[in-house]
């Protein structure tokens, strides 16, 4: 039994979503509300210390941290693999896809915005364009990074799914949901439509999150 | 021959240091001096396009984002591991390493603290407030996973020095350079003082730092 604790607008649990369908993994999903601020619960912080999502429950372990659970996930169920053979083209897509998961979600996430309104007294606008700075560097990045580089394919690297793309994705949707155009970042964009050509991603992402999930009260 | 793209102020590049001296190896520092912005200069962006450091040169290779230079060191040079031996383990190790890197120090660099000052008119003291309640929150948690888990031991996991040292001890010198007290955190500043006494660690402190070194401009 598998059960991800999981937002529908969770970047981070979006990615583990697309791990588990890509290994074929079913799963029970436990809905965190993040506008109601459920992942800060004294329950679910006694699931997961960091009251941050997602967390995976499996064979009655906790795991979190989404880069954490993916590699736990390719290295317990090997098929099909996320990361390539080689340590070199491992190095190449652990970074791109730490670029994302590091250097960039966690600036732009819920409970940044909600101290930069609360203590820095932003206004909504600035807050979205705060988003739209980093995200839009993100995405610029990417691009180069990707479109020089010959190791790039169809996806992120090669013509098989990574946990790079497992990182991009989730990205891009937030950059639309910020109301950003993508299309100024070709490579990223072709990427994407590609990713989103396969079940595992297309099945994942937020728009098909069950309309009126269980949510977990405590 | 290695050479690490480095600032001593860097606490990704802190990361890599541990880990290099832990293993042995011998490198070649390049200083990419922050206070000038010189990880954003042309020359440098050509080797990381991300802007970023560190960045490690090793057998003609370009490898960036401390996590997967980690990662990297880890596979090609397996004494002493960084990550132990069980997947369940390797999970628990690379979640608490990945709540520093991700969920932590992204938000705390020097280039959250420009777009602060510079496009939110924030003044200093409400820049160090900002890294301040960050800081304090990882080190919170980090308190809460390390002292209720009897996994962990005289370091994060248990008697052997893992990649969630190589992240909290730099995390916990940043704090310090805030003014921030650890000692509210006893089992966190307990562990950083068993990782000082490790040569590997106590070398790559910033205070040990060359005081005049060779900086590289382009």
């Amino acid at each position: 039994m598998i059960t991800l604790h999981d937002f529908y607008r969770s970047s981070a649990s979006f990615r583990v979503r697309i791990a588990l369908n890509l290994k074929g993994l079913a799963y029970q999903s436990m809905v965190r509300d993040l506008d109601t601020g459920a992942q800060s619960s004294p329950g679910y912080r006694s699931i997961n210390p960091q009251g941050l999502l997602p967390a995976l429950e499996i064979d009655g372990h906790v795991l979190t941290q989404s880069a954490a659970i993916l590699e736990f996930l390719d290295a317990k169920f090997p098929e099909p693999p996320l990361l390539p053979k080689t340590e070199l083209e491992r190095a190449r897509v652990r970074a791109l896809f730490q670029f994302v998961v590091s250097d960039t979600h966690p600036i732009t996430t819920m409970r940044v915005g909600r101290y930069l309104k609360q203590s820095l007294d932003c206004e909504d606008a600035a807050i979205a364009r705060w988003k739209q700075h980093w995200i839009t560097e993100c995405l610029s990045v990417l691009e180069t990074a990707l479109a020089s580089d010959r190791a790039t394919g169809r996806f992120s690297h090669g013509n098989q799914v990574s946990l790079a793309d497992v990182a991009l994705v989730p990205q891009v949707v937030s950059a639309r949901g910020l109301g950003l155009s993508i299309e100024r970042f070709p490579t990223v964009s072709r990427i994407y439509e590609a990713c989103m050509q396969v079940t595992a991603f297309e099945n994942a992402h937020p728009d098909k999150y069950p309309t009126t999930p269980t949510l977990n009260k405590d």
